[in-house]
């Protein structure tokens, strides 16, 4: 066994998740759960996520072996303020935060020189469900985890917080928060401002209903991720703000010069630009998702 | 029988889900079919989607009750100077076209007194996969069909158009041509732009391969439209261009006030754009997704 006990704030999808994949691999004992929902962690409670319900992150992370932090990253300073007294001088913390930054100032801010014992990490497998009742012990299987280490951490620090997320089903894999965070601006952050702002922007028409009612099943999936959690993108907005401000100035370039195409009705750098993007899609398609099923 | 004699001209996803359709729901006898790709073709007559290959499209409208064109819009010019001969005087064309306004000008520019036998269709049901391998009679089940008739149709003509559509499961609706790429340049061309630019965008960095292998399922649900069949969207940018162009200009100018709120954090007015967005979307799902399966 990792963990004798393992002390998880914010019992949600991933929290939930993480808590249920440990007991599943055997990797784990008692979980202490904390929250702001009595209403989420007394089902987390019922499903058999967590073994007990604290009434605060101090008394859940007090004798834990390892503390997840699993919250909207506007939350992290203060869970950290309160856990920092409770985590014994042996005991390991680490977080699925989706930005790293400024989860990293936070730490070292509250955490001091317990901030050796802090490895952050990143599991890559949101969704736009959210809250106890999603979780699954099977949801970070074959899922990448970005673990991103500090200079602080001890070598079997890194290594003991990387078992925990590989016993449940994840692919780890190691960078700085600097880099975490322009990464993920890319791939994660764009797309879903992209996405908000489209539904955003049609909803706001005066005839956002006909315009919904001609919409189908592109449109649908273009914008699942606009259902994602508002609190939690609002955190991951404002804590990536510069990396994602520059990403969409380079997105809005490149649209600018796309409505130049379109002006001249230029179809021959249209389907070039169409042709080059299919392919790039297909080729990821096929080296990331063989094999996987549709929804997964 | 609605119809003695079918031609479709274009056997692809929209074209062969047509003819199966019409069949199963035993509303045609013969389907005879046209198009580009010979091998495309003989996977449809094997397929069963058509009876027989035609030559060239006059040779398919020949002694037509009904024909369907079902090509990227940019071939529409061509096909109608084709078929406009071979017309029977009391013959009905339908079509599939994304976009509606160039398909008219086209049509009365090749038709000439023929134009009122044209009643325009645009079946609301793309997917990204393409050809006569991925047709099926199920395609439009509870899909919607917008009916852009002109005013030189007679009422008959377009009631019976309707019924072809109806028999093969769809729910029609009418609006005028341009009411039409007014409408899709919003909830269907502009996304598929927004998509094939976030992939092109990825796709052309150094670090691209890194990049994607840290994309995870939203943003492969968000560029599942990218994967779209490039001549087709090509044609749809070229004959929209004024429409998707404006659509991009508004959605280009909401960006730039949502990149005002990322550099002064204001967290207040993210949060409710993403809380409007996610509420706008999850009824819109209820109204119109409810009951289906996830992917349909």
């Amino acid at each position: 066994m990792l963990f004798q006990r393992v002390a998880v704030i914010g019992v949600g999808l991933i929290g939930g998740s993480f808590a249920l994949a440990l007991k599943q691999a055997k990797a784990c004992g008692h979980v202490a759960g904390a929250g702001r929902s009595p209403a989420n962690l007394k089902l987390a409670l019922e499903r058999g996520l967590i073994d007990s319900i604290e009434g605060d992150p101090a008394r859940a992370a007090e004798g834990a072996d390892l503390v997840l932090v699993s919250a909207p990253v506007g939350q992290f300073g203060k869970i950290f303020e309160k856990i920092g007294g409770a985590l014994k001088p042996d005991a390991l913390l680490t977080d699925a935060g989706s930005t790293k930054r400024d989860v990293v100032d936070a730490a070292r801010k509250a955490l001091k020189k317990k901030t050796a014992q802090f490895v952050p990490a990143h599991p890559i497998a949101g969704a736009e469900k959210s809250g106890a009742a999603a979780a699954s012990a099977e949801l970070f299987r074959g899922r990448k985890v970005v673990i991103t280490p500090l200079p602080e951490n001890p070598e079997a620090a890194i290594e003991k917080v990387n078992q925990a997320w590989s016993s449940c089903g994840a692919r780890t894999s190691r960078m700085t928060p600097e880099e975490h965070d322009e990464i993920f601006a890319t791939v994660s952050h764009l797309p879903h401002l992209l996405a908000y702002v489209l539904v955003h922007d049609v909803a706001g028409r005066k005839n956002a209903n006909e315009l919904f009612s001609f919409a189908a099943g592109g449109f649908r999936d273009f914008t699942r991720i606009a259902s994602s959690h508002p609190e939690m993108w609002r955190d991951i907005c404002v804590a990536n703000a510069d990396r994602i401000g520059a990403e969409l100035a380079s997105y809005t370039k490149k649209l600018a010069s796309v409505k130049r195409l379109l002006a001249r009705r230029d179809a021959r750098a249209l389907e070039k630009l169409f042709d080059e993007a299919r392919d790039a899609r297909e080729s990821w398609l096929q080296k990331t998702w063989a094999g996987r099923k549709p929804g997964s």
